[in-house]
């Protein structure tokens, strides 16, 4: 491990803050289309870039993205969202256990036995969710007496479900049938293992015991009475296992913290060795505290060698089709990083601002188009680029290269990039 | 599999287009010297970029160089050129046939019992090609009873080789020489196993049953009257077997159609599960129907999501050396993508023009230099270059990329990219 060293460095994501040619605003994007100050004056005095996050055309996810940009080949460990939900719910996991993300959802049950699905986040509002989760945690699952099941709550309609015991697999399909009006799915082996085979019975039998626990529970009753959509199974879909690779620490001998504040993304930075810091008013909505995250963040600083800092509401924009709304939560960004670099020594920091993949606010999906990338530190080759935006970046002196290359390189700007070869 | 979407895709190959500096040209490539308005007109409204087909610096074969730009991995799944011509010929492959492509050709045999090379295309106009194709096929090999013997001619002296049967391997080597004046060769195995050692000498035996059948039939006879070259062998090369690879619709769920005049580009799309479509015209040569090409491609993309559009003169004016004939081409291509952007709806529409390697005209050879690539369509971010040629495009938007990833970006483009993570 190399000695103590006064250099730090922040990574910097605006979630889904790439976007497309948007006819509205004359064929620019939302961020070419924001007044971003901080941003540009960012880009005029580092080096930008663009980033195919996982390799060209590939939509990411927002695991597979987080994964890259914290140095990770995902397609080498990556098995499905429900370990990093689970970490970001403040679950510890062992080896071997699969973990889901789960919906508490509304369902009715047809003349042929099938679940149908009413409501896929049972009203979305859910603040009885805890308590949910603690009438159904641990229960004994007829068939597999040997399995712990372990579920976590997180927000509204939001849970984890962690499957812990021998032989399981987490090569099974969703539940989750991601529509309105159709059935629940038959969770069903994806490979030809035995542990497959019985895993996806067991989800099948766990989700079946779920919805007896929950129809008949005294909170349905009461949000039957009120007029809610009574939360009665938990959907599930993302079976995973936790990735076995290294620490951050491990690679490069450095302290790590994050400032989010959705589940999945602490998820993510506790699966590679991150510190996740606890800020109110960190919600991950438009409404984030982006005073509280620029604070906290500087604080950090203060006591880590680097610090990711997790801004939502950008990607949020994109998914509600709203380019005029992105266009003022990459505003909100660029106060976030403005509040940020006015709290830091800048001459002693190197900063990585990107995104984990573009959202297109035209159709509201990730797609596969790459994102801008801009590194700002006193190591840094600057460029002749003056705007942070897509196109911009595209003509910059950092080229377009691979996600999975930003840590190494903000790294190799702290002099933590371990060499290879001699 | 998404939901139908009316977007639509055209990838359109000019191949061979690239090219080097020409001194006569003062320097400029055929593709820079020629006039090309409508590819140019393209360029400014769309995103170009350099692909490297396969990787820097390595020349890609035909084969190979489409394969890339349908998105696969050659390097993984190549094995020979022989499937694609006898996919590309008509042929069903089955997945343990070992295909070759073949030429008819003249020999004699020396004192020493070798077959000498006298005309490597038994003059290359060969009008009885089916008709000495039909009398070697399905012979039996002496030693070799259980061994198939499919015999399928192309155009001209053009004809392919299929040996099916258990046990055979494509590790075998070329009997071509690939000059005129030298021997035959005896093909070897390419690796240790039994099956390559039995496959060349089943190679090796059908050859001769080949020579033994041919020269003393009545076609052969017939030509040697009228001072013809006789078609007295099959030189073969390239054995391989299909590569075992999802199709596009596997992967993309698109439904996918091919307009070629080759057999080879014919049959690198069946490969991949494309409908090849027949267009009378489209002959590969220099006079291929254009106006043909481009209806048939509109009209394909009525009942296809994905057209690939072949045009191959560009690579034979530089086999030719001769870099008029290639400006030539360039300009009859160009009057390709014109004819069909007046046939198509371009708000809909998303196309990718590219070649699938560099032929040079100085030397007539496939190199590595990279090749000129444009994207455009309604999601495209431009850029700002306004000029379809090798050195423009290499300060284009979409930077220095490969070619396996065209298709992901064009499908991303389409929506049609599936997400790795979630």
């Amino acid at each position: 491990m190399p000695a103590q060293n006064p250099e730090k460095a922040i990574l910097i994501i605006g979630d889904g803050i790439g976007d497309r040619p948007i006819s509205s605003l004359k064929g620019k994007t939302p961020l070419e289309a924001a007044k971003k100050p901080t941003l540009d004056t960012l880009a005029a005095k580092g080096a930008t870039g663009l980033l195919h996050v996982l390799s060209p055309g590939i939509p990411p996810g927002s695991d597979t993205g987080h994964l890259s940009l914290f140095g990770y080949d995902a397609r080498d460990c990556y098995t499905g969202r429900g370990p990093f939900e689970a970490l970001g719910a403040g679950l510890d996991l062992e080896p071997t256990d699969i973990a889901f993300r789960g919906n508490f959802a509304t369902v009715r049950l047809t003349k042929d036995e099938n679940f149908e699905v009413i409501d896929r986040r049972a009203g979305r509002n859910l603040p009885e969710g805890a308590e949910l989760a603690k009438l159904i945690n641990g229960i004994k699952v007829p068939r597999f007496p040997k399995v712990k099941v372990i579920i976590g709550h997180t927000v509204e309609h939001r849970c984890v479900l962690v499957l812990r015991g021998k032989g399981l697999s987490s090569a099974v399909s969703d539940t989750d049938p991601h529509g309105h009006g159709d059935s629940v799915l038959a969770s069903t082996p994806m490979d030809e293992s035995p542990e497959a085979k019985k895993t996806a019975d067991l989800v099948n039998t766990v989700t079946r015991e779920f919805h007896r626990l929950l129809k008949d529970s005294p909170i349905n009753a009461k949000r039957k009475k009120a007029g809610l959509p009574e939360a009665n199974i938990v959907l599930l879909r993302g079976a995973g296992v936790l990735p076995v690779i290294p620490s951050l620490k491990d690679i490069y001998g450095i302290s790590t913290a994050c400032v989010a504040g959705g589940a999945l993304y602490k998820g993510v930075a506790r699966s590679v060795g991150m510190e996740v810091l606890d800020v109110p008013g960190a919600t991950a909505s438009y409404d984030t505290d982006v005073e509280a995250k620029a604070k906290a963040t500087a604080k950090a600083l203060k006591t880590h060698d680097y610090v990711f800092l997790h801004f939502k509401p950008t990607d949020s924009a994109s998914h509600d089709k709203d380019p005029m709304k992105k266009i003022a939560m990459v505003e909100k960004f660029d106060h976030l990083v403005k509040t940020l670099i006015g709290l830091i020594d800048m001459d002693h920091t190197h900063i990585a601002i990107t995104g984990d993949h573009t959202t297109a606010s035209t159709n509201g999906k990730h797609t596969g188009d790459p994102v801008p990338l801009l590194l700002v530190g006193p190591t840094i080759r600057s460029d002749d680029v003056s705007e942070f935006s897509e196109r911009a970046c595209a003509e910059g002196g950092l080229g377009h290269i691979l996600g999975m290359a930003v840590m190494p390189m903000l790294m190799s700007a702290l002099d933590r990039s371990p060499m290879f070869g001699a």
